[in-house]
């Protein structure tokens, strides 16, 4: 009985330090943006330089899972839980790795006017941070139905993609004078697509944890 | 020391594994480089439909380490490998699927006249052919020299991907009329440098099991 209340708490601390790093990589996409509206470089290069805590965070949950592993020798869906928590670590982990790109393309953009209006890229990044929210509780409520959501979600951030690279690739073919810019916004366009991926994909993890098996929400 | 025995006999069926994975994604990345040369549409849906058997494998081989870690509760220096394997599977199936965005690139730009004795895209597929091939063989015999080179070519690709850029946007700049084909090579200008950073994770993936501490070989 010890050893399966040790197992708990150190869940629970694992369940924490997953949501911490989920909290900041909001953080991170949220300041990200913000420096492409702005065109601010200085938060840009804030995103940059904070990426460090996230990379942090990581390799101190997988330090923390592997000890926890070797220590308490889970199976079933102990042992389930604490895989996943690897892959989830990691999927945040290149959430904001995107974070870290969409401030190095603003970096890139400078002070031209900006086209962003031309796009749905505001409204993929918001959907997105909606996803990882949920996504973020039901890995934490082990919540299926939430999980779901995210899935559906996700179609709506794949249908913008598409529509803004058509607007991005048509306004460009008829302003090569843009084209910095619009190449810029373009990688954005993908970054923020990959993003709902990988959202998608912490979804899937704990869709796994609940049922045993793996999911596909994104055929 | 059975025991023993039976763990080692395993760790060399998922050596093996992690070997005809890499194998699978070097072809792949070949293929999908011909495809977008010979802009043969053909290849380039073959490249897709195969990365089917390359995420089964990895799924394959992410059971039998979980199942392996569950069964012989590794400690130490092995526990650490069971890890790796986990996060080389993983980067082995990000780079096959940068194999399947080129091969959807080659589809996108179709039957245009190839722009891509431009680029040096096809010394950056090279390199990060050569790359893999040095990483996995770095990993099953434990040979940290080979990581290192890894990290070492990785500088080159990392060059020509600064240098394609630029010379892409400035022909697009002065030929709005292929833009469609120039957005495409600048993705797999992109793509090529992610599959070298992917490798370079496998480089020091292999460095941490050898010597117990991350490395960063591309800081």
């Amino acid at each position: 009985m010890v050893i399966r209340e040790n197992f708990e708490n150190n869940l629970k601390e694992l369940k924490r330090k997953i949501n911490e790093m989920g909290e900041l990589s909001i953080d991170a996409l949220e300041k990200a943006f913000n420096a492409l509206k702005m065109r601010d470089v200085e938060i840009a290069l804030k995103v940059i330089e904070e990426d460090n805590d996230i990379d942090n965070l990581e390799q101190e949950i997988n330090q923390f899972a592997v000890w926890l592993m070797a220590k308490e020798q889970p199976v079933a869906r102990d042992l389930r839980i604490v895989v996943v928590v690897l892959k989830i670590s990691n999927n945040i982990e290149r959430i904001a790795d995107f974070a870290v790109n969409i401030a190095k393309s603003t970096i890139k953009i400078g002070q031209a006017n900006s086209l962003l209006d031309l796009t749905d890229l505001e409204k993929m990044k918001d959907i997105s941070i909606l996803m990882l929210k949920k996504s973020l509780k039901s890995f934490l409520e082990e919540d299926i139905a939430l999980a779901k959501e995210v899935g559906d979600l996700e179609d709506e951030v794949d249908d913008l993609n598409i529509e803004t690279y058509k607007k991005l690739t048509g306004y460009l073919s008829e302003h090569p004078e843009e084209t910095n810019q619009l190449v810029q916004l373009l990688f954005v366009n993908r970054y923020l697509e990959r993003v709902a991926d990988h959202i998608t994909n912490i979804a899937e993890s704990t869709a796994y944890i609940i049922k045993g098996q793996m999911f596909d929400f994104n055929p």
